[in-house]
């Protein structure tokens, strides 16, 4: 464990520092912020914390990386698992250089069924017969997904309704 | 817009579904779930949604994609903003093929000062003094950064300090 690389992450701000400790006393090598802009989309903020990343990794060649727990009592673990499962997804698409769009769950159910508090039963009804499925499709996470998908195509034609595009510093 | 993206994302199952415009009535083109292994670090679960994702991506070639707002009243916006970031940040890391240790902020304090409720100056000063610096490191977010490494490298030394480096679905 000579070289290690210690990571503060933010969205704005991402500390690093890269510390050697092959001799009696460990020295720093190398330490920096990534920083990215208030006012861009999250997709692309996040893309820039992964390649600005990815070439500190490289240039400095760590044996070892360290991190802090990130504990809240308020957050269940399932939400802050989503979230960080959430930031890799949105890099995905940001690399892939697609725009991203969100909508919130009620508009979702409000542009596929009329209503912003249908039921999840609903949903997969309303999602099989606009897709002409035989089936309902499974599991719920798939009929989400392409609700969602259904709701950007219908916003995006829809007139008066406002498409979010905007991801913004959330 | 003849082709959408529509992604629900979660660390144990990420929804995805490819719809597809072009003609009067939405046609599903393809869909499918990204499961993760519950036992797997962290880290590693992320790679693997985002290397699926990926593949998705460049299979189905989307000309947008469309996502679900994750809204929670309880989670302050700068948490969720660095819960995304942190995912990242891991995701870097471990496509980097380095472990990643996972530190709480009062271990962090303990090892590098000896008590688990150091102030940050305190913190500051101590990993000045560690790495011989004729200055404190700026901002706070390298500070913490260098600490974090520092605080790796001393309990990877010490005998019966417990090094958590298990990441787990957190």
């Amino acid at each position: 464990m000579t070289r290690v690389l210690g990571v503060d992450p933010g969205l704005h701000e991402t500390g690093w520092a890269v510390i050697d400790g092959a001799s009696a006393s460990p020295r720093l090598v190398a330490s920096g912020v990534i920083r990215t802009q208030p006012g861009a989309m999250l997709p692309l903020r996040l893309k820039a914390i992964h390649a600005e990343l990815e070439s500190v990794i490289k240039e400095h060649a760590p044996e070892a990386c360290a991190m802090e727990e990130m504990f809240f009592t308020t957050i269940a673990v399932t939400v802050r698992a989503t979230l960080q499962a959430r930031g890799v997804a949105l890099l995905a698409l940001a690399q892939a250089g697609h725009p991203v769009h969100e909508y919130n769950p009620k508009t979702v159910k409000l542009t596929l069924t009329g209503s912003g508090r249908a039921e999840k039963a609903q949903m997969q009804a309303v999602v099989q017969k606009a897709l002409g499925l035989a089936d309902r499709l499974r599991p719920n996470d798939v009929a989400d997904a392409a609700a969602i998908a259904l709701c950007h195509m219908r916003a995006g034609r829809a007139k008066g309704l406002k498409v979010l595009d905007s991801w913004g510093a959330r």
